[in-house]
């Protein structure tokens, strides 16, 4: 089964493919643009995307390609972000005077990196700070990146949960050219616009209420030259059965100039 | 009047600073948390911090940062972000090889750079790819940034708007000590988590579609650890007069189980 991923091997994505599939071929990929176009062409079996990360927010440009694309959402995986710090195998923690890595993970580890008073420097890339290491011979400084990236380049962990909050992950989803049909504890994803009339929102919001479909996510983007506009992404649950919910997107429709129903697939179960 | 912002001289933050201000002193910072603990203290007169992107989305971060400090929003600005290709002076368009930046830009100008036929090499920051490649001394080499990074490391803009999506923009909140009481044409930035019970969201919405206040954002973002607990952030317009506004707020007491207002400010006016 051959996966499109954006990213370097290592990087966070890659590692989210290998805990979610069994046995995947992880197919790296120069940008999202091009996971999107080797899952249409049926090049790859699926593409794994990160839609959002609990302190970065949600991935507008995804969403984009979603839109973009005839392609269809079939599941979720929730990744803890757990950054390594990583050196030489060689090293030891209090050798190490210098830190590279990608400014977010930088930013991710402040705490962590202040404690152990050493300098930073930002690069590219998580992964790819540890191949710049391997390749520096720099016995004095390490990289911040995945454990898979220390692996890979055969280097050593010198601490582990390096980040300073623990409460950071990502949300992956798995697209296909075709949709599946899950049987219970289900998750629907949609995009709409509303018409733009007063409380519109809160008229397309008592369709659910009606339902008794619960939400699990809902967010405004507003359209760029068009103020008063909005695209909504929303997420809800859909357990009991596929009928309610569809009774609710029909109703829905009387509020919506554009719906579209990315896909139904299970809900992640940690 | 100083300002403190994240990034280097050049960095988008630094241009929208310039902007939004009269003739201010951009007092570049390494981290949001610096921004925010240099304006707490004192030690500038306000803070200038990015919320949300057009196509990368919210900075929840900078949320998390405006919750755990004592100050409050007083303005807002939209910059659209206009890549630049940059090289050096002396060089032209069709010398260019190779393109450097931050991986994001360079993302944001894929077709541009296919059509150049030009290799690419990611770097850690956009305004950091225009210090790179003026060390670097490489003719053949060209870094996409602002037009501000340009003229700092006096290079020349070899292409203006190199970005493929004109609709590229990001949203900045100055944020103050102290509140600001806004006359009109104003908007509220709150944050809230609900009572965990059905329809809550549909309840607390019906707070300002009674007062017939407009929503400007609604997102939900799940709090790591508590399935189905949200935080939400919220702006909504306040042009009738801050009575409404105060009713609706209090009104929305009934169904938080915490709700912060960030601040009351004049709405960005293009």
């Amino acid at each position: 089964m051959k996966v499109a991923y954006q990213g370097e091997p290592g990087a966070y994505s890659e590692q989210a493919g290998y805990e979610y599939f069994d046995s995947p071929e992880m197919m790296p990929q120069k940008s999202f643009d091009d996971v999107f176009t080797n899952v249409s062409s049926g090049k790859c079996d699926s593409g794994l995307i990160p839609i959002e990360n609990s302190l970065a927010g949600s991935i507008h440009l995804n969403y984009d390609l979603l839109l973009r694309h005839e392609l269809f959402i079939v599941g979720e995986f929730y990744l803890p972000v757990r950054h390594c710090l990583i050196g030489f195998p060689d090293a030891a923690l209090s050798d190490i005077k210098r830190v590279i890595s990608h400014p977010q993970a930088l930013g991710q580890c402040a705490d962590h990196l202040r404690e152990l008073g050493v300098d930073t420097e930002p690069v590219y890339d998580t992964a790819g700070s540890v191949k710049i290491l391997k390749s520096s011979s720099e016995r004095t400084t390490a990289a911040i990146a995945s454990k898979r990236a220390a692996e890979i380049y055969q280097m050593k962990v010198l601490q582990g949960s390096f980040e300073d909050n623990p409460e950071n992950y990502t949300r992956f989803l798995e697209i296909k050219l075709k949709p599946v049909k899950p049987d219970s504890k289900a998750k629907t994803s949609i995009v709409f616009t509303l018409k733009n009339q007063p409380g519109a929102l809160y008229q397309a919001l008592s369709v659910f209420a009606a339902g008794d479909i619960d939400l699990t996510k809902i967010e405004s983007r507003p359209l760029v030259g068009k103020p008063w506009e909005y695209l909504f992404y929303m997420d809800f649950v859909t357990t009991q059965g596929r009928e309610s919910a569809q009774q609710s997107l029909d109703n829905l429709k009387e509020y919506t100039l554009m719906l579209r129903i990315l896909g139904t697939y299970p809900r992640f179960q940690a």
